[in-house]
């Protein structure tokens, strides 16, 4: 008698087959799920192969859709990026497929959800706080935190034994020296040969973007059109004919083509896993990098000084990191995405740019609506609606504070200095 | 009768040499001062022109070395930005320039120091706020907010009829349609046609940095080594040999040139002026982009999470802020100040680079010293020192309050989503 | 011919009625406007007198349940308070008299205003930017800070004289050494023999909070409900028999009632005034003392912790600066102000207080409806769902940091101490 | 043979008691240690006992005077509160102790520490994380979280069996039904009846501050001098002497016993712990309950406006959520506390206080040093030094983002609100 149902993500590769097998082993009874994020994947062979392994069901959830609107345009909106860099392309699609998945679960009555991730990684946390809260009563099952799983399967020769006396088939392509996780945002590349981090990452590892070395000789412009902060509108030249998409897919998947074959997005860093170890990773990060620039750019134009500044300051750092460390369905979270609306009501406006061998460069922004820019105001030519007289009251108050330092200073016989 | 000691700012230009005059006109006596910060400028025929017009004497002071020491590198170590993407070439040149200014005010016996900024940019600020604090009793005389001075010079044609009359000689070389400001940190492009900004800039306008697709087609490499996070050796190839240069200056001049030829640094914004006005300002920044960009690589690799994650919400921002703001001499910064050195004392070791078109590209990085990486630890295949039981544990923990909130959100009959 | 309209605030005193007659004398027409925010006043005879002087009209508007309801209960939501003490009565009142005198100005065709602050204060810049938000035409006259005007009244003697020519009553009540402010949030008491800080206030000083010495030896118990962190119902006792009242004006004066009598609220502060003067100040802030009190209580049961972090960090005190500083209607109070509701949807339940001389004493607190405090669960007796192990893997991974940086200092052969 | 020595934190009450001579039946050898940190303790019993059982050696350390110099001035200076309200006198003992166990530990050869917290409390993450810090390579024993030793004893009548049979004394005294921990700082009431937050704690539980209703009818006065933030003058009167205090740990001592005679210090509250739970909790903090209100007024009058606010934003949160979550020996925690010197340079003056019934009354305050104060400057009376006019044209800047605002919303058919 099964020990009942557990939805495990099946990623169709090695480890999670061999999950699949153990649990069934275990007694329990398997439904294989698989989220659709945009990676490149052969959906129909992970079906067939988890189910001649003996799933009794396997479900494949497209998310795309979802990903781009309720996920990567906020973090657009956000600005979000963890240790100044790292647009999160891995992070940002755990709470989708989180959710896909404890939605699988209840769907098909499963107690509890199994999941490959190892457990020094972010992942694993990222999907068990989601699914912890998604669904509280659930049975979490991490094999590989388990120490009758990893102690069995210590290394990769006892999950090929493993595998082939349970008459799994076993992928021939030479296995990469590094993983890779991919996603319609990004791909990333760790592990393996990675590890050493003054080791520059091989020409060939790179898989979505083309290098900036061979990336065309001619510049390629286009023009993105955001409203409160989300991209709506992309413009673009291809083969002479101007083209523009507005659908928010579509959009993101403009960005996406255009970026990658003009060589923009490629990371390579040392960053912080939640868990306190700092670990080695490159990605290629096109789409966020091409929008995120954009909106910046906008930003400049249409959005408040001193509320960009208490934006920057505390929403986008805080964002990103509850984002980083899987805080997604958090009351904490919830509390900071409740902010990017009121942030992004003035973020309406069009930005030119210009892509060239890696390089996003401005052209230039616009907006019909918003008022914050004035050119007659700022220019020094002019005296329009402001008397330079008033600058000399406003240094006066700021002078203050400015002169008593600089007396309190002479008073204890101290100087400034630079 | 003179009514005493004015030290003038005087960059040469039309605008100061009336200012000059005007002054002389006015009654008082002027020593001429002009702070070398690494621009482009014919001092000598500076110095000829000023004394023609009738100054007591011509300062020049040398600050090129105090800058890169006591400003710029400081700047790298906090990896100062405003508004994302600006570097600030300006403002950190400012009180550099304001104290060499009140130095010599003092060493001459001047009662006021006077400058010709307009009264709608953020330099009068800079400036002034650095004139208090260093001495608070400095009289200050600020033509361009002065009515009888602005009044009387409404326009172009007011300044060349004055200086026909007091025999001033104006260069005849064609002026730009925008104004710059240069040091070896950067130069400004700004107002004119760039007051547009959607108007993409001329070709012909950027001076210091090839343009990206000018840029060598054979990509440049170089090493950085940082201590305390200051850069302290630089190494690349030069004609097939092999160069370092280790002092300050060297070492700062070196990284600008390797970026400047390979297109790295030029950016195009709208900013935020102190002065609540947005305005539209291009800049080259090449080597602040270039070492700023290592400086925050080797962080990844050698600098505590937590330390970086405070000193990247409170410490950059507020830093940048008030650096912009022309805050430099204030009780304020030298708090900010007072916390880039604890946070860098581990930040050593090298990174590898590699420039080409406009990229800067991550080879590698490596640290002698520290020990914050380790490969082993962070490697999945490796669990040594670490106990993935641990983390389930950690994950449990987390898991108190994702748990929570779950089943408040249920008892509400509310349903969490993306 | 009249100059036109203008809506001068007018508090009845010697300095309003002053300006009243010299904006007559100057050629406007003048409507006096009084804002009813729950101060001690003599309305009628304020009417009498702006009428005989000259206005045109005069208008009191009744602020007292706005003020309650949209600003001085989102500041007990935000637990608002400004360099740790002063809970900010008067910045609370400035924007609620500001909207009223702008709409009066509307309606009566004003195209100015006018008010009777000194051109040192926090009111000043607290009402005008508030006028200029809210009618960005409009003109303001600050006979303060009008050169013709404050020299012309130099002392007091010259406001005496032109009253006596202009036949302007003035009331023969020996005036206080120190100048107030109230409002049904608070009074304050600021200038005069308090302008030194080390000059202990004499007790007669105080107006509204019964000294602690005298307050009555019994201490006066209650209880407050919130919801969504507004105080919703406050019960208490009084001659015996039980009370209880809801509409939030009797909620606020119930609050303020009890406080006064049992001496809770009084404060002396130097503060920072925006204007970077330092300024001493002396407050009686009875309902928001005990209201504010009650409401962090609260939320330490029914507030999630990591929320309430950031939302302590990061919204209370910028919304207290920003509310100190006068920038209500602008975009980042806008911006922060939208954070509040989202902090509060928990902040649901009673807590029960006791007030004793000067002490407010939290007796306990409950909640109904929240989850978040679970005593079997905090219990150090019970091991209910909660593994001590789980703990074990917590501290595991914190650890990882802390002995890499035990090891890193040992390395270095420095020494950890406290 | 002896599996080695371990050092065990003895507070010589039954559960350490125990699980010393649990250690020893587990093969161990005991180093019994204690810090005295100021609580009530009878060391001598204490040690007896512990050799008594058979512990090798019993180590006392007096930390009475580090504590006060080395953490708690720290903290007065930081002004260090715990959501709103807890002084964290528990937290602040916590790195003392760690400290002198782990000096005890190598001074004595013990390869392994242990101690009796429980396994859902801070403490024991202070005490773990400290002891990882200090000794990278210690082991910790901590048995409470140790299955074979807490399902061995799972409840009270299994340690007293376990007692009786090892010839444990075990004290007669009825066990109240709270628990406490008692250092000079405070004294701390938890679990038991206290675990339901609405339970009024009874009255003879509050053991170290009078009740202030018992307390004196005549107020009494005192003065603190502070010099760079620490206090290092207690002036007060005593039976009509005036006395004053100047050493470290008599000027804490003596505001200790003027604080706890006159009702200062007592809190109750719901707090969160580090380990994601609320739990509910009794505090007398006398000493720091004056120290601390003191130093916030006197910075009041000698702190710069600017570095207040970055302080208060930023060092002192961030300084007290590490102390609270036993973050004393980290990089983090180093890089904050390096920011507190540099905050108090100018905090030197006199503060004047009144002690009445629980209330800690401002009599005033002074500094013969710090010049930011300047009745003449703040007076509204006294245009010294100062234009109003400059006031005018503060304003007009401030006024653009306001009058763009206005009229942004204007534009879009919005309108301004309360």
């Amino acid at each position: 008698m099964s020990k009942g149902k557990v939805c495990l993500a099946d990623s169709g590769g090695l480890d999670t087959s061999i999950i699949l097998a153990w649990l069934l082993e275990e007694g329990y009874e398997v439904v294989a799920f698989m989220a659709d994020v945009g990676q490149e994947e052969d959906f129909e062979a992970a079906e067939k192969k988890a189910i001649a392994i003996g799933a009794t069901k396997y479900v494949c959830v497209d998310c795309r859709e979802d990903f781009v609107k309720d996920v990567l345009y906020p973090a657009v909106q956000v600005n979000a990026v963890y240790e100044d860099i790292y647009l999160m392309g891995t992070a940002l699609a755990r709470p989708v497929i989180a959710k896909a998945q404890i939605d699988v679960a209840e769907k098909e009555g499963c107690f509890a959800v199994s999941h490959g991730c190892t457990g020094k990684g972010n992942d694993q946390i990222r999907f068990e706080l989601g699914f912890y809260a998604l669904k509280p009563d659930v049975k979490v099952i991490a094999p590989w935190r388990d120490p009758v799983f990893f102690e069995r399967f210590a290394g990769r020769k006892d999950l090929l034994d493993y595998a082939a006396a349970k008459g799994i088939p076993v992928t021939q392509t030479k296995s990469k020296p590094w993983s890779t996780d991919e996603n319609q945002a990004h791909i990333s590349y760790e592990a393996g040969i990675l590890e050493d981090p003054d080791t520059t990452p091989p020409k060939d590892m790179w898989k979505l973007i083309t290098d900036p070395e061979d990336a065309p000789d001619t510049p390629e412009d286009l023009a993105i059109v955001f409203e409160k902060g989300v991209p709506v509108k992309l413009t673009y030249t291809e083969a002479g004919a101007p083209k523009e998409v507005t659908k928010p897919l579509d959009v993101f998947m403009a960005a996406s083509n255009l970026a990658r074959r003009n060589g923009v997005g490629r990371i390579d860093i040392v960053e912080d896993r939640y868990i306190n170890l700092k670990s080695r990773g490159c990605y290629e990060q096109a789409p966020l990098t091409l929008l995120r620039r954009a909106h910046v750019d906008l930003e400049g134009l249409v959005l408040d000084k001193e509320v960009r500044y208490l934006r920057d300051q505390f929403v986008t750092p805080t964002y990103s990191r509850l984002m980083y460390n899987g805080a997604y369905f958090s009351p904490e979270f919830d509390f900071i995405k409740s902010m990017i609306g009121p942030s992004q009501t003035s973020v309406n406006g069009q930005v030119r740019l210009r892509l060239y061998k890696g390089n996003v460069i401005i052209l230039g922004r616009s907006s019909e609506t918003e008022n914050l820019y004035d050119p007659t105001e700022s220019s020094m030519d002019e005296l329009t609606g402001f008397s330079p007289v008033d600058t000399s009251g406003f240094i006066a108050i700021q002078a203050i504070r400015a002169k008593k330092y600089g007396e309190a200073k002479k008073a204890k016989g101290e100087k400034l200095t630079l």
